[in-house]
């Protein structure tokens, strides 16, 4: 038996994509089954050949992820050692050679309304008489709806506009057509490697066991659709056309250096969602549109955080499951530039934005839209969450069905 | 080779698991791999070996779901013929022997909001100082919302009391503990056989190509943590412990002499929703409580019907897949005694219903609730759907966490 030509990876501490952030995710090569890979610098490695896992050698996450949170620890410790070494050839690749897919299958999909200053803004839009923005419930429990699972697709996914119902106050009844409203919303998705069962809550003190990794998630949304159909059950076409996730799983033991303190929860919270340790998370993001980054909404500012979220949408006893992905509703900051939905940075569409010499409300056809994240890691280094990326196409004759 | 023993089955034409029902499920034997049968009177006949077809060897029924409707008749067809003659004997278990299991995977999961009755049932409720009861988009689109397909389970499936968090509203803050209304929604929900891609909206006269069957559906409500949690992104944690479907899916095509005109819809429908054929259901339901019979929705009230369901939950380009489950919300009757629910058949708990002797508003620890329903099959013949029934358990650990 002949050894392998192998290969030594050079890739500097502070890349984004460097030893302290090694995220999962689905690579494929053409005429190639899909298989899970890591991100190393520019190179995307194999991990079933890296590591003689067979696990790996599928085309989603959920297998691996579904092996429980020591056996992440245990492979990541294993891929760290692996990757400073000497590297079978033909586990590497480059990451201009690949396409990158879906990492995971979807199981149920939740949305959460997380950040303080997204409520209050659109409470300040929507109901301009009240003189309390927020609602009487938002301080005590991490706001959520069920979204659609089969919607969720993957960084590169053309977004088509969707066509629905609409009606402003003053027509006498909805028209059809596609959305005149189309809007980003710039979120964290977090994805839940190990279930549990129905009638067993997942305390907060254990939601770091249930917690795989984080995605970049842009939650795309018909304004005009929703604000006519939510009444009284939610959001549902209004969001139900697409969600765009990043195709790196950032494992949740990548991000420690990125812990922080949540803001102050007063009212003090009920026991099931107080917290034992730091669960805020100091992640970066930005929001470019056609070409220009026009938001910076910074994670570190959201009211509720992911281990909350996680005790509540369970406290019933709902099950979870291998690939539930929960998504932290948009990123909002204090400041204007730091707003993460159009309809904040145009305050309704009142306020323009100028976007590569154009004036911008909502998406237009042919407007791209990326998200991009970082955060700190050991050293000074920092770790990338890739890119969320969509482009908004015309609706599909012209929205007739 | 032998010719395996056969047996001949004798079943009444007037059953209602008789010759034209001839619904789907899956059955375990203990110690065995669950496997799909049909219902034949109080037969379980096991198809893989009936039909030769390991497409059936399965615990569920997704493989032959996704195979399309012109297998589903092939095979229904066959099945028919295969009844009416001689079945091999180890095809052939008693109903009574066998334990039945969740027919399908649950992919995504919606529920509707269908019934005209129930929905201004629960406006004159909830909004008694609004003159109209309905919302104004209720006649215009039907409203719906994604629920928790992970907690979906199968008839007879014990119903844990959720806990979660309630505020009256005198309350100066909300308490957490175990519901203390806990209600029932009987409805019909609908199994998408074949799904539809991103961006390909099922056109309303194309349902019939996607939807699979039908099951009893119990939307399990605790009403004082939705009322709580629900403003302004709909139900959450009052919903998503769990919901019951019967064991047996019935065919769509079982139900040729249930079809009925819906009731007239107007204002008009835009044309996406527009009906060019009957898509009524003329379906009966039931609802014990206890042993006794508290309640008659009767379907064929149902303001919208599944195909129109199924037309606007993709106009926005939304993919289904098979396993897709919509339920179509509460059945409602114009009667009292045809309410679906029991915050409607005790108006909101101020008209407590006598059940077996004892005085009831909402669901207490021990309580039995099941649903049954029958719709007119061929000369005379009625169609049953065997029955979702759930026992409602105390909250685990007092409802703390």
């Amino acid at each position: 038996m002949t050894a392998s030509p192998t290969v030594r990876l050079a890739v500097p501490p502070d890349d984004l994509f460097g030893i302290h952030n090694l995220p999962y995710g689905v690579y494929s090569l053409p005429g190639r089954e899909p298989r899970v890979g890591t991100r190393y610098g520019e190179h995307v490695v194999d991990l079933a050949l890296l590591l003689g896992d067979d696990t790996f050698a599928s085309g989603s996450l959920n297998p691996f992820m579904a092996q429980g949170h020591a056996r992440w620890a245990e492979v990541r410790a294993a891929l760290t050692t692996a990757l400073s070494g000497d590297v079978p050839r033909d586990a590497v690749h480059a990451a201009a050679d690949v396409s990158l897919r879906l990492p995971f299958e979807v199981a149920d999909y939740v949305d959460f309304y997380a950040s303080e200053y997204h409520a209050a803004n659109l409470g300040r839009l929507f109901r301009p008489d009240n003189p309390e923005p927020l609602m009487p419930n938002w301080k005590h429990l991490p706001v959520g709806y069920h979204g659609r699972a089969a919607s969720v697709v993957v960084s590169g996914t053309d977004i088509v506009r969707p066509a629905g119902q609409r009606k402003s106050p003053n027509d006498p009844a909805p028209v059809f057509g596609p959305s005149v409203r189309l809007d980003i919303e710039a979120e964290l998705g977090f994805v839940v490697g190990t279930g549990s069962a129905l009638g067993e809550p997942v305390a907060v003190e254990r939601a770091e066991e249930h917690l795989f990794g984080v995605v970049l998630f842009n939650d795309w949304s018909a304004r005009d659709i929703q604000a006519w159909e939510y009444v009284p059950l939610g959001p549902n076409l209004g969001k139900s056309f697409a969600s765009t996730v990043s195709p790196w799983v950032v494992p949740l033991s990548a991000l420690r250096e990125a812990k922080v303190p949540t803001p102050v929860q007063e009212p003090a919270v009920l026991p099931y969602l107080a917290l034992d340790r730091p669960w805020g998370l100091d992640i970066d993001l930005e929001v470019e549109w056609n070409g220009q980054v026009v938001s910076r909404p910074p994670y570190s500012a959201m009211y509720w955080s992911p281990a909350q979220m996680l005790a509540h949408l369970t406290v019933n006893g709902a099950p979870t499951r291998t690939g539930d992905l929960f998504a932290s509703g948009t990123v909002s900051g204090p400041a204007k530039e730091q707003r993460g939905a159009f309809i904040e940075l145009t305050w309704g569409g009142a306020e323009p934005v100028t976007v590569a010499g154009q004036e911008r409300t909502f998406l237009e056809d042919g407007d791209e839209v990326v998200l991009r994240a970082t955060a700190p890691g050991p050293g000074g280094t920092r770790i990338g969450f890739g890119e969320a990326r969509g482009r908004v196409v015309a609706a599909r004759h012209g929205g007739e069905v």
